[in-house]
């Protein structure tokens, strides 16, 4: 049975890494010694194991130990061993490139589709859904394709952000960039902002969090969902 | 020899559309009579048809007829026929893949580098740098490639966006995803205000308009640079 967290970001405003987050993953990730992660979106350009110490700090406050995927001769072996997997954010683009590149991609969809745990932010909560055609990242690699791993039917786009009232800058608001994403696009949207997480287990798709959360469907306006709702349907 | 105006938005807080920029187009294409448009970047996945028609409107006013690359039947006849080509903005990734899917990609580079006046606004600015992979855009269609025109030795950021103080918002700003980019690439990159743009003739290149713009290059701290300086060196 599928078990996931997909969450908008690792870290909310005012917050230390994963603060907010840890009284829900020491439950979500309570049979797991050592957590598997997956540092390739390399935030800020952070090497992996600078990335791993990271988050190897924030988990050690949980009494989970964490091992970085690029400290394994075979990647995909770790996948397929792993207790628990955790993808941090950064950038997609690069996410998705060595996800591709390693093979690690068709590795952690199979071993989480098969109830393997996993913990996503920011850009590793993206590949969860259909594609990462809705991403905020730039394209500062080129990815051999935009499809990832559909754990969930839609689209996710994290630390979804509301209009500035009284911007004046010209370029392009997240909403109008889902619009956009809509011309060419069937799937739904989900803005997920920050403080806000899914909770998958099997098919059941929860809304959590503080705050809610923005759908996008084609074709139709945009409307708002309150925290706890069931988002099982939305397809 | 080369004769570009590389803007980096098409309309400015509180103005009409390309009305800043008016009578610098009126000298820029003073033998244009019939230019050329490409909508194929389609902002808010407006039609090819509507989006030429806003820009005829605005052309217009300065005595020249519009005619957009959708209504030929061979666009790259078109291209090199014309006597000036806009290229407007809107999605990147959508116009770079309808640039490779014509093949009008390979046809407005040859014609530009042969001195065919061109004007590029957003993501028509965007492709005239070596790659489109610091964009701001949403990837919601999969291009071929991220290579594009290299007019300039540099890549571009139109619609450069400071940090906003006193944000709580925790994802990247513009400067933090230009510094991800140059963990991997090695090319400068010019992040351009709105309202300002490049003027390139043959191998000069000289930043216009009322904004200082800010240069990132790899290994070094970000600078600025006032208007009118010349960029020409900067490779």
């Amino acid at each position: 049975m599928k078990n996931l967290i997909i969450a908008s970001t690792s870290t909310i405003y005012n917050g230390t890494y994963l603060e907010y987050l840890l009284p829900t993953l020491k439950e979500h990730f309570k049979n797991v010694s050592t957590l598997l992660f997956i540092p390739y979106a390399r935030p800020s350009g952070i090497t992996h194991d600078q990335y791993t110490d990271k988050v190897r700090t924030a988990f050690a406050s949980i009494g989970i130990d964490v091992k970085g995927i690029h400290e394994y001769n075979n990647p995909v072996e770790a996948v397929q061993k792993a207790e628990g997997i955790f993808t941090g954010g950064g950038n997609t683009f690069l996410l998705v490139q060595q996800l591709y590149r390693t093979s690690v991609l068709d590795a952690v969809k199979e071993a989480v589709n098969n109830g393997t745990p996993y913990l996503g932010c920011s850009a590793g909560s993206n590949i969860c859904g259909l594609t990462m055609e809705t991403t905020n990242d730039m394209p500062i690699v080129y990815p051999p394709s935009f499809k990832t791993f559909g754990f969930v039917p839609f689209n996710l786009n994290p630390h979804y952000l509301d209009p500035i009232e009284g911007s004046t800058h010209m370029g392009e608001t997240r909403e109008t960039r889902i619009n956009e994403f809509h011309a060419f696009n069937t799937q739904p949207v989900l803005g997920l902002r920050e403080g806000s997480w899914l909770e998958v287990k099997g098919d059941v798709i929860i809304l959590r969090g503080e705050h809610q959360a923005r759908i996008f469907t084609q074709n139709k306006a945009a409307y708002e969902v309150e925290t706890n709702t069931d988002l099982s349907d939305l397809n």
